[in-house]
């Protein structure tokens, strides 16, 4: 994404803003990982909140291929954004690049990260301590904003996170 | 996906109907592919319809990153299926891994495939001819149905093409 065709616009404050409302907005993502058997690209849905500083977690279980591929290989990709009723691509999404950090149950970001991602999901308390299950944090590096026909812009992980 | 965990449900005729059901109902997919500049999965939103062999087709523009990326890299997985209302991950939804042909604007499939994406997307009539659009057929190498918890099967091509 280091190439700027003349379709990209200048990214501006509405542009961060209606980036990060994108994220903090969405009870789920379309997440890519790489497949380590194959090489190939896999992309299946998954519940997402935010951390503190404004970066995507999940919560995944061990036995899913995505958790298996996260693991062998963090470079991921998220899309967020609800296609909404009419034509799908009038409507705004995200896709940030990112690269996965499992978090330890025994260290300190768990207990944060467990609970905000039960006020986001309260339903996931039936699963969340199982022990095959685990979170990510996606700790964005850019993202590629489509706000509409014609409203491309390129971010950076400056202007998705909270400082 | 070689790998069958205790998890994986015996393929039957109604997770084939599934199957073909969310990709023949989907209007759009999740689309991810690699980035041949980075290595990293890239995941995007594109319309999809389908061709007379069940395979999903789309239309993009080759200003798009998804575009040069299917040039260099023909390797790529579609999701379909709706969220729909309250838990997301209570709908079923289908991961697809898939070769990706370029249609030949010459050849003998371009003007079928024009023909029933413009039938499913009247819309794309405004821009399907422009010079820097062209079709990709995802050619299903095989899948992945999630039915809803607990409800997991393994797809072949075969289970999800009109035969």
């Amino acid at each position: 994404m280091n190439d700027k065709p003349s379709v990209i616009r200048e990214t501006d404050e509405d542009a961060r803003k209606q980036a990060r409302g994108l994220m903090h907005d969405a009870a789920h993502a379309a997440l890519a990982v790489i497949d380590p058997e194959t090489g190939f690209p896999s992309v299946s849905r998954v519940l997402i909140a935010i951390d503190a500083d404004g970066a995507p977690v999940i919560l995944v279980s061990g036995l899913s291929s995505h958790t298996k591929s996260l693991i062998k290989d963090p470079r991921a990709s998220a899309l967020f954004g609800e296609p909404g009723k009419g034509d799908p691509l009038a409507h705004p999404r995200l896709t940030v690049r990112c690269s996965a950090e499992r978090i330890d149950r025994q260290g300190q970001a768990h207990e944060r990260i467990r609970g905000l991602f039960l006020d986001r999901h309260p339903k996931s308390k039936l699963y969340i301590d199982f022990p095959d299950f685990c979170f990510f944090r996606l700790v964005p590096l850019d993202a590629s904003l489509n706000g509409g026909f014609g409203r491309a812009y390129i971010l950076s992980a400056a202007d998705l996170m909270i400082l």
